[in-house]
């Protein structure tokens, strides 16, 4: 593409159209300006499958509201994470259709109900404890917002291991798993060894002492002994959901 | 494969063929450790779809010239990492249709030709500079060793920009990108914001100075900004290509 | 037992009585029915000889009651740790029976009235400092939940070390002895040379500056110059205690 | 200079002016006095450029307003950074014409009018992310402040690359590049890349979960691919604007 | 044994037998240390169970005989940990009767010849993998040192849990379970939820990348989620060893 | 004075005033009581020149005017430290003559007055910054309440080092110098070089972003190329006036 | 340089001498890389001023004295740095007017003579002590292989702060002051109080115990109280040559 | 003794023996610098009481020994430290009359013989086991060098407490104490407590696993529960005598 462009301004170079100072501005610029738009986000609504996503924290209640009709208008959809109360109530308002998730702390115009849909390709959220569900449930979300339906199984951490091996089937099933998990980040080592599948690892800042924000349970994930177990950073239930939406799309 | 196996002897017993107790026993050896065995490596070779990788360090040649006969003997194939010349010898020796890697410091019985194969789906193994390239290989090799044809992308780290991004196609045409990056391990970030798959990251112990062995890389590629990036340990080629086929069997 | 349930199983696929593809599924399953129960609560309470603790902290009074209930009902007692005072008032108007410390920030339901008790197998609790009672008194209420009598040591840090060892006696005589040490953490060393018993080490996050939160008395206490001291996590009197209970039953 | 002095106090002990034990005391002295002066604003203002920066934080408005007025009286001109509203109203109160920036939470009397200047060199002061404004800004103003023209460019992160790249022109043109970026810090190396002259890096503590407050885009700017990109403290845009000042006047 | 030394000498001081000077030069001769003297190793093992253990790194062979010969005469008996084979070859020279292990790095007189003892109480000592080997034969031969019988369930990490689940059996009887495992360090977690009695975790420094040392499992095993698992430091399986003594003699 | 009282001891059996289990059971004892007391407070009081400092932190305002009637009763003096307002002022009424210092947040009964004070052997209070004050002031506070006199150096960092170097004579003048510094910590190392009697270096958690906490002053210090400077823990005022008395008695 | 051979080829085709074709192949293989392609060295060496540094680390001789071989073809010279006696051997070699420097272990092709040059910009290397030599003689050969002028003053840490002030006018004349300080790192926070223009500090791994591979001195620099002193990485020479060649450009 | 020359220099000018220039020479190769000059060591000398220390790693045996003649030659005395057996050798063969002491890797000219002094004020050097010897050896020979007279009292570890206090009058009657230890450290605080004068803590990197080459030691010195220990670096045996010579200074 790049190569014909230059072509046809070498041509121009040589008919004389184009004068030769000109033309090497032209080249300078060439391999930015041939791909390069400044609109930031639809840029990323093309390459990633996805409008930006509204991160709530730091930001007024106004301010969400009007990032959120900005998408909307574009993409007719949006997804805000780690958001006040005051700030989903403020988007309600506005948009009465979006659902709200008080423990995933988010709200979403579109995108599918969560626990209703009936796909074949399912991403199962596991987590080890009940403290962990707020990252499970933004992952929850954000695969719904992403239109992709997900299950949960919840509270099976290791230290009761036949809680989990007991749903070993569902496990199997899932096209991905997500393993949320904190202190001491374990479960997704057990879950690597039982599905062959993707499995995504998200660490979380559960957990007191020398967890250290949730460090510990990173640290165990980086180095679990199921080959081929990913990690992303602590508390990102939304990172999680992203990776499992692109080993779907592999 | 095996589950017909037992289908198979499941089958014999229900027409008499084979005595229960002859069964039992033909069971007990079998990978799925109904019966409480410690054989490992059957079990793994089922669930994860490959049989144990051989772990060099540490083993005396003979040692690995030992497990890799026990494994072909098994499953007709071996993947020996980051292994010494003279294990690698040694190997060859015993097994002069294996493959080596030097570079890679890997050695395979079975699998494909790395550059020679035509397939559909296809790895994109890219890397931030020529230090890298031993995780990359072995990244390649283990690919290879499970039957996913890779590709190379080489020394197109994020200072000089263009020349990843003059090959943008090679990126969007990969089922799943394998990023290798040491030092600031800023390309996954870059990677990611280009493709819509599965982009795995692995920081490398390349660098100097506050690289720290590689936690520079490993924090820089958790907090990337590329939403659903993620993340294995250190020098982790092995890890990443399982996780590459894990994505691929999603 | 497991190798008995196949026998059988592969008797009736003999007799017929059970088609070959149901047993595959039965086999398949085996490892996990076989032993797995979904009742996660009932599991821990047959296998670590008490119900679930309940774990205060980001839960509403409301819940924390619920789930009291819940136990009580099945178990006849309860222990509820890192709660709120809130949250105890709540317990204590539902259960005026249960006893509560608030140092401790517990509230419990049976178990030993704590300094009444007259066993003869007895553990210590020994602090370094004041602060560090919260802990201490967690580890004591922990205890008593589960039946087993603790005394107390306080005040006794290595800076005063005649505070110590006029009451050597007193640790001799223990069963086992609970360390709970902030600052520099250095007490369970010499406890660990004076006593021949289990010494578990809890470090505090008791101290400033360059205690980082616990982090120096927990390097400390793992770098025990006194062998088989062993170590719990920062703050964790809970843990501390389960850890004598696991002593005492050895 | 000093070598002067000192030959002129010898001559004085040779003639008897000076007696040996007074010219013994003054050497003693020499190499203090000689350059030393105990009014420490001053001396900073001559040495580096512009007067002592007011530090809001922990101070009250009072002490804020009775340090700028000092600084005033002195220099005419003042500038204070990291300040709550109540400290900017009142500076404001006291000084009318001071101009406020309340997302770099600064407040300063005198220097440039920041978009209004025309200058021919100026600093380019790019970020990651809309949260890296504040830091941002605080460089902008800085710059402002000791009559240095400064543009933005905003909201370039590499995870949309073309965004950056269809900028190289405003890149290229700016005298001395300011990055500012959290999470995964890593635009310096790409702007790095881009530009020859001088590329100033501050990491700010924009993220979460394993960004450790900036650490994680710390290190990943110390690392960075591009030879000759430097690194200011955490959330430092005073000490980038400084540092840009000091390469303006190399 | 001392004490019943103590108690004779006392008898012929009662007596008449001895003198009370004659008496007094023995007490100080004593492990007892009453009198205030710098024979330390007496006294450890009056009060730890156990003579000082010769640590053979940085001695040299000709030292750790002499040490051996030295504790040997009192104690008779003797356990060098981390020896090279030059240092077990002489203390074997000297000692012929004494047992050498070289996985475990140890050789020692006296002490239960490990796999062969019959005796009601005894250790279990699990290992994640085989590069763990090391650390448990340390363990073992420390322990088989102090007269307790110990088993081994080696390789049984939690990427394969039915490996685990298989020896449940094994885990219930065992009076302690001591746990070895490098890189994620989750084993104990799993152990500890199926176990009721002591159960010691012991991280290794097995794994590369971000394991840093072993720091990755220590961080693991004191997050765990199965209450009451206690830590040792990074590769000590002479201090588990220790550690499930004082348990047994709770 | 020990072997004594065993002299005393082996006397009385041999005359049998005393029974060889009752000879035996105050031997086991021994070393403990015959150095033992439990009053703790005296005994510091005695060893370490000044009776226990009270530290606020976390303690009720009637909890510390207790404690300090207390230790009044006892040694005529006391010191509070780390106190809210609150805490200070409950003591002031009940102590009216006692001192408060609010930027040190103190407050003691006894001592010096810090500036009226005229001794030969002064200890000189150095720090960098003004933010560096409270922890100066405590260590000020802390030495006048052991009736050291103290003069203070402040705002001397080495970013103007001839603020510093203007006053080597008091430098030099002083028995011991405490060097108080936040952010990089340099001080101490030029104060190191200037004087030959005792340096004390404290870092405060003075500094953002990469400062973390105090740390980089803390390791700054640590590696001071000025030999002999010792530190302290970090905002430690109160130890490092307790280190000058500690040289001061030397 | 390059930018005429555009502008001249340009013209070529302008005036018919070219066809269009043999251009765009010409253009293809221009460093400019507006077509794509991976030839990564010339691109570098017109954006950032000079071809690709050599690193020695990892190579064989051989190796190197291709790349140079390469490099030097196309540009006329080459710097290899990080390199082996036995490298820098193989160079001189095969390029006899190379120049070494065994302190710095560089070797280069073309350049300035280091002492020799007499221009009126010049970069003044400060070291703290002499183990820092080769971090400072690796930026003043890689100056000079810039083309740019360095001078050096050695042996200047702060402990004797007499030594560096008796030569302020040095540091006062130069346009750019490169600091390299291992263990406190604290000479960049003085100098940046002495000089107005750019400093650019380089922490070293010198030093021993708490200075942790030079992360307390890089700790220390980007806390420095200089406000706009920049870092670069631990023992990066390289780098901080390359800053300040960008600030001289700035 | 400078001072007296400097002295009898200024006194011949008064008296004219000596013209102004020629004194004015004399003096800028005087170890005052008041004329600013190189020559670091001559000032050391004069303000820290003893003349630069030699560090042997890194130099070869010829520089040890010239750097040694250089310094005989001026102060009549030298102290190397951290010296190979070699350098030692070098360095006794040109110096027949230094002492040389092998655990303590140091060689030196003049100064005490250690253990026959007899001086009132003396220095005891505690060390907790017998790795920690080689830094306790530096402490005493660099004290030795300085004058100083020491006494050790060794392998008296907390963990068998009544070691250290059978000695508790030999720790009363030092003037300072240095503390050397490694793994946890502890040792300091005790003796803390039992002392009330100069209590110097020198962490060493004697420990394995978690003790991370004494970090975890440093850390419990620094949060030491016994209030005025002073801590220095790692292993750094040089720098406890030198702050011990401060406190003695005092």
């Amino acid at each position: 593409m790049i190569r014909d462009r230059v072509r046809a301004l070498l041509t121009e170079v040589a008919s004389g159209t184009v004068p030769v100072d000109h033309a090497l501005a032209q080249l300078a610029a060439e391999p930015i300006e041939v791909l390069g738009h400044s609109t930031v986000d639809h840029h990323r609504a093309v390459r990633q499958g996805y409008p930006e996503v509204v991160y709530g924290e730091g930001k007024t209640s106004d301010q969400v509201v009007e990032v959120c009709a900005s998408i909307a208008a574009r993409a007719g959809r949006f997804l805000v994470t780690r958001s006040t109360l005051e700030q989903r109530t403020a988007v309600l308002a506005r948009f009465p259709e979006a659902r709200e998730n008080a423990i995933a702390r988010t709200v979403r115009l579109g995108g599918l109900v969560v626990s209703g849909s009936d796909t074949t390709r399912r991403v199962l959220v596991v987590t080890a404890g009940t403290s962990d569900l707020p990252v499970a449930e933004e992952a929850v979300e954000t695969l719904a917002a992403m239109d992709i339906a997900a299950d949960r199984l919840t509270d099976v951490g290791v230290a009761g291991i036949h809680r989990l091996l007991s749903r070993t089937d569902a496990l199997m099933a899932a096209a991905a798993v997500i393993v949320v998990a904190g202190m001491d980040g374990a479960l997704p080592s057990v879950v690597g060894g039982l599905v062959r599948g993707p499995v995504i690892a998200v660490p979380t800042s559960v957990g007191y002492g020398a967890s250290f924000g949730g460090l510990a349970a990173l640290l165990t994930m980086l180095n679990s002994c199921a080959a081929g177990v990913v990690v992303c950073n602590i508390d990102n239930g939304l990172g999680a959901a992203m990776a499992a939406a692109r080993a779907l799309s592999a």
